[in-house]
């Protein structure tokens, strides 16, 4: 079973709009509503292979009620989110009609207090049991110590289970130490953790403050990515417009689907790189075009480069 | 008693960034979640005045409960509002720390079937009977027909209500017909109903369509007011720095208030301007500051300009 944690859940609006202009007011030609956050996104991008998972994370008040009643309606998922009394956060995505270009608003989301984390602990330790692979994505709720998700890693590996952990900032950091098996930060948000700009180097870092693989994505450019076993170079065969921001999400359901198959680099990187590039052309993150991931399947290009890259 | 209708009531959301910055995302520091629309905002600022009001209008869905919560929270509000199948709308203003510039997404609102319109038709008659006046503010949400206001001014006024209208478009020059005692375009509403850039010949072309009264907001500069006995125009002793969105509801509010108690231009006129351009320092409609306002209602200048314009 693959375990995704979302611990702060959210309702994803998108609004289409001819132009976006500030300082003037818009007419909202459509609104979409759609319970989110990264590991929801993951979860719905197994739905969409055809694999169940088990969502588990926090939500509350009226939006958290609304997130539930979206989740209801995916095939596959079984909700698992423990209550919050604030309300979850909601996400404003605008699209401009005239260009495709997307302005994102994320609200920050609920107050958590000790005892609602204690809850989700005590769930989460129950729920990881079960769990071949726990995925654990994105930021945390305010309220939350830094190092929650080094306290996820630790339960889930005593567990027995692997750990796939997609977030940036200090509860990237200080989750290290803890020995999540894959960290997946964007090219960005790796080099923000480490001020350091060579990926392979910052990278490296990471492994050795506890990471196990590090896979980072660097958008068209596909993926690299550093085991204790050698580095890989995985690129998609072409590049695609659309919307990135749902391609780190399908990342993560790739190598979580990966893993719990027990397969290994390379393999798994093609599965990764082929579905990040399918849910580029798809407006909201959590879809995938799957014609275009089967093509991209057998056509991304892996390269080898243990020998370059001897970390 | 005071009615104010709101057809299409909204969750007014207001969310604070540093700087609205298109194609990238924000971290929305502050955001404030609040029951709106027109007419709910008149209500608003009648509560702010220390009168009482009654709230009709359309809402629905896990929206419509959140505004009907806020509205509990105003004193002196009746909630008389009239369920609908569908969510209400949300209304996102962002606005930029920066530079205090706002930027506003209004969605559509929900679809509103016969049979709803006609449980709300019906409430509505029942409440004007015992309305003194009624105010009619703001769009229309899908379904309905664009006579929608027509209808209202027509049993209002068989009830022996004042009613005063504040929209746009068709809405506004479908409902002349059924003469309404005020209507209150701002200058641009009132250029693009009528096709004609100056003020006076526009407002007395809504005259010669059936209205009894027209009072024509221009921002900064004031009111002018054209009534069958004369006209005006109305100005406040400066200018004010702020967010223009919720003076129009002052002005309305302040008209309402006035009939309500049997005042007439140009007393009436100083309380609208001075109301309005207390909402101006305020960043959400709805809002007045009562020290701006207690200064402004004497410093106010009405200028009587019947000879001028004898339409």
């Amino acid at each position: 079973m693959i375990l995704t944690v979302t611990l702060n859940a959210a309702l994803d609006v998108t609004y289409g709009v001819d132009r976006l202009c500030p300082r003037t007011s818009h007419r909202v030609g459509t609104a979409h509503r759609r319970a989110g956050g990264k590991g929801v996104n993951v979860a719905r991008v197994l739905s969409a292979l055809g694999r169940g998972s088990v969502v588990t994370g926090l939500v509350g008040g009226p939006t958290g009620t609304l997130i539930r009643d979206d989740l209801r309606t995916v095939p596959g998922i079984r909700d698992e989110l423990v209550p919050v009394r604030g309300d979850s956060r909601q996400t404003v995505t605008v699209v401009s009609h005239h260009d495709g270009d997307a302005t994102v608003f994320n609200e920050g989301g609920p107050h958590v207090t000790p005892d609602e984390w204690r809850a989700f602990t005590d769930r989460f330790a129950s729920l990881a049991r079960h769990a071949r692979v726990v995925t654990l994505c994105g930021s945390l709720p305010p309220g939350l110590p830094s190092d929650a998700y080094a306290h996820l890693v630790r339960t889930a590996r005593e567990a027995g289970a692997v750990t796939v952990l997609d977030t940036s900032g200090p509860p990237l950091l200080d989750a290290l130490g803890a020995g999540p098996d894959v960290v997946k930060p964007n090219a960005a948000e790796l080099a923000a953790a480490t001020g350091c700009d060579d990926v392979a180097g910052a990278a490296a870092r990471l492994r050795a403050l506890g990471a196990g693989t590090v896979v980072v994505s660097s958008g068209p450019d596909g993926l690299y990515a550093v085991t204790p076993d050698g580095a890989w170079r995985a690129a998609p065969p072409e590049r695609l417009a659309g919307n990135p921001t749902g391609a780190g999400d399908a990342c993560v359901a790739a190598l979580a689907a990966g893993l719990a198959d027990g397969r290994r680099p390379p393999g798994v990187l093609r599965e990764a790189v082929a579905l990040s590039a399918a849910a580029v052309p798809r407006p909201v993150a959590g879809d995938v075009d799957a014609d275009l991931y089967r093509r991209f399947r057998t056509a991304v290009t892996v390269e080898d480069i243990h020998a370059a890259h001897p970390h």
